[in-house]
């Protein structure tokens, strides 16, 4: 089958790139690892050419395959079963900033971080902070995209008021608006949300702002040992003093990331690490929220309580923080894991890995969301041969899923599922739940042209 | 067609009632006025009842009505097509308040106020705070209900963590759990969140709390006029203070509900109200918002700023204004109307009511969720014959749901489509979004039973 016709939709023919002339990434994600193949890459600069394109797709059963900036990690945009990849990158203007309904509207491939500096300059506050900068608020929508600072805040959903939508048979629909209240009919917009391009085009997003925070600070709480360190972080937690951040770590992953950034942590004597940060526009104000801390922090065994308030040293501790999973990727091949637990079986599940390791020899590098139950872990292939990695990671990972649902947890609390979870979902979920999502995945894409083959068979 | 063999999936026959032994109040909603008819209303007392009742009605083809506690203002419990109605008011256990997951698990009966009451004296905290307190959460669920407090706290949607659901055919889901977050998957939780009884019937929910914030006052400015009043709102809301609710009421409306409970505002010598709430953990830092508000106040032309920190002025406050649905319908009467506007659009709006009152002569009572654009309209009917009121009524509503999209506003906030609100929801909403719902809503209900005729036809 060749695309007849599809480039007379896009007036610049640099914009519609055919077969053999498609770059590899643009067939994978992040990781590069599952490769699919497509017919056509296309650019698209409006909802109008969206639009052509699906309808085009449409009457020729095309699968097509959005994309953003293809940061993410589980294959969600790996074309799996050909067709047109469908790079939603050019349409990158910020259309507005509403001051007044504390909104902005972006088209969908606005960079997170040009997003966020922009409006920051504005003295307001886009709260969404996924760890991959250079993704998209399309990408980020579509995967719910999660973040650091996800335990005050909330998640990517929270902050969306509108969406533009363009469907699978090129149609175009506005779901919710500018508005922050909605009960008028069943929750489209909701819906859309997380969908990883499965259920139709976000061409255009209304996000919720607010008031930039005037100050913030980090705080870090050294342990002596994992055990002690991960316990306390549900007296932490408990001790209800809205952080923005609680992230736990152990030392020897910090060291990786040291190693890979240049830099160090401001306090080395340690074996586990709880990261906070705290912000508000009262400085005294999250004072007494640290002295809290401070105390509860000792009760718990803490060998010390770091106030950080030098923009520099914050930076450092962040970005060794943000830098983990490449730092991991840089040393081995590895499989990342975004499991998420009630909060308060964060530590019963770190310690499950860490046991796990012991027993297994496999490496789980795990550092975690601790204070949203959301712990990353880097499944490290080390020196294995692809017979050994796919056996031993293939054990190790059937064990951790397990264990999370046995603990109430989800099989992905951000990274979305794509390809490379979906076996993980169909044994963690009901049936039933797959079942759901199929009936109504298949009532607004009846083709079954939208990314095919995601989240679920 | 009688419904042989129903009683016998409900043990004790007290909880299967037929026909012509049904209550009116079962065959309508709050405001009585469009009945049903039912050829059963059933008791459930747990899940595994639904689920038979829901295979037997399924198998049937019987027309399903759920039901809480019959609160609701649009008719969205009236069983327009017969069939049965499902009351769930008797699944009203609190099975779980977790202190370390900061959730409780209840069963859908469960009326608002015992639960806020509950959870409060564990010092916890359930923001969502819709007027009416005997509601049950399973209905505040169904219609995403929202309330005074939505301002700073969202709505019931922002506090649901995991619901289980009976589908149509009996079959038992569970969506979510205890997890914070949850990318694993197109979220069937948030869809059947505000889904008015048409998807699914909720048997269970897991719901997020916070700790109870130690300390609440409210503040009235009053105002001379109700132009000044109006736009001294946004004003206030552009001031960023995190007031928990920000209500706006004219004096003639707080008269009404003066009249109606036999008490009085503080403060008579005024034509219009700002009423706001604060909380927080810190009283100081409480009155530092406050005093930045006395300066809004003051440059947007409050008479006043009364701070009100004695609980009984503060429920005399809260009642009246709590009462004003009520006040009006005591006197005549009243269709309710919850559109909802962009925040910085509420002054125009209830500004372009007031003149359609005065070149119409039909009264509309307007207060509102003014810190979160969604206006409530009382249209009174008066003297009006029936035909009168019908063709006014007409009249009005259809101006009012014009400008409110002309504003890029919805058809409601709040209170839902159910019944009533359809026709407005037609013609407001693109034809794309209701085909969309109907193909979501027919993907999951087949043969249509479970609540049909609401939101769309
Ligand atoms: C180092 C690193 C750190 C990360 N940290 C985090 C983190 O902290 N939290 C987190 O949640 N994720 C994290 N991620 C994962 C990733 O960045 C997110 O999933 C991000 O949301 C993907 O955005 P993207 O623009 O790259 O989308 P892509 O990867 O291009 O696409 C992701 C999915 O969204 C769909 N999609 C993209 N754009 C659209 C559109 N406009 N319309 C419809 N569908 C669309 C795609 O089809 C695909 O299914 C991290 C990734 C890396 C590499
Ligand atoms: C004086 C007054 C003030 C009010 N103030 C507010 C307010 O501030 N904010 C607000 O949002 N609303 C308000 N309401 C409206 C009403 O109280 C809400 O809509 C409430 O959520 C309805 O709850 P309920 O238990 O009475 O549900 P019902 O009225 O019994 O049902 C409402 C809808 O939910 C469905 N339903 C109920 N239970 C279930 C279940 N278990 N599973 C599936 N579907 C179910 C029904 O089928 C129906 O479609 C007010 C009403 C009154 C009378």
């Amino acid at each position: 089958m060749t695309l007849n016709g599809l480039e007379s939709l896009i007036p610049d023919s640099r914009r519609v790139i055919f077969d053999s002339d498609i770059e590899e990434k643009y067939l994978s994600d992040t990781l590069g690892r599952l490769k699919g193949r497509a017919k056509a890459l296309v650019f698209p600069e409006s909802v109008r050419e969206v639009s052509d394109i699906m309808k085009y797709a449409y009457d020729h059963k095309i699968p097509v395959t959005p994309r953003g900036a293809g940061t993410n990690l589980v294959g969600s945009t790996v074309p799996a079963d050909g067709g047109i990849v469908l790079d939603l990158s050019r349409m990158n203007r910020v259309l507005e900033i509403d001051k007044d309904t504390f909104t902005a509207t972006v088209e969908p491939g606005v960079v997170l971080k040009d997003f966020q500096e922009l409006v920051e300059q504005e003295g307001l506050f886009y709260p969404p902070d996924p760890g991959e900068k250079t993704a998209t608020i399309g990408g980020n929508i579509s995967t719910n995209a999660g973040g650091m600072r996800a335990v005050k805040y909330g998640v990517t959903r929270d902050y969306i008021r509108g969406l533009e939508v363009v469907l699978a048979d090129g149609s175009v629909a506005e779901l919710g608006g500018k508005v922050v209240k909605d009960s008028s009919g069943l929750s489209l917009k909701h819906l859309m949300i997380g969908s990883e391009g499965t259920l139709g085009v976000i061409t255009k997003a209304i996000v919720k702002l607010i008031a930039k925070p005037q100050e913030s600070l980090s705080v870090l709480l050294p342990f002596n040992d994992l055990h002690t360190g991960i316990r306390a972080v549900l007296n932490v937690i408990r001790g209800n003093l809205d952080p923005t951040a609680i992230e736990f770590v152990e030392k020897k992953v910090v060291a990786l990331g040291e190693e890979y950034v240049g830099l160090a942590f401001p306090y080395q004597d340690a074996a586990a690490y709880i990261l906070l940060t705290f912000d508000g526009d009262d400085l005294e104000e999250i004072y007494k929220r640290v002295e809290k801390l401070r105390i509860i922090a000792k009760e718990s065994g803490a060998k010390d309580a770091l106030v950080l308030r030098d923009g520099e040293t914050i930076d450092t501790v962040w970005k060794i923080r943000g830098a983990l999973v490449k730092a991991v990727e840089a040393k081995s091949e590895q499989e990342p894991v975004d499991i998420v637990v009630p909060i308060n079986k964060s530590a019963e599940f770190i310690e499950y890995i860490n046991d796990l390791e012991q027993k297994t020899g496999v490496q789980m590098v795990s550092f975690g969301h601790a204070g949203d139950g959301n712990v990353h872990l880097c499944v490290v292939r080390g020196g294995r041969t692809q017979e050994q990695w796919e056996k031993d990671r293939k054990e190790v990972l059937a064990s951790a899923y397990d264990k999370s649902s046995e603990l109430g947890g989800l099989t992905s609390g951000e990274h979305g599922i794509g390809l490379s979870k979906k076996k993980y979902l169909k044994k963690a979920a009901d049936p039933l739940n797959l079942q759901m999502m199929k009936q109504v995945k298949l009532s607004l894409d009846p083709k079954n042209i939208l990314n095919p083959n995601k989240i679920f068979d």
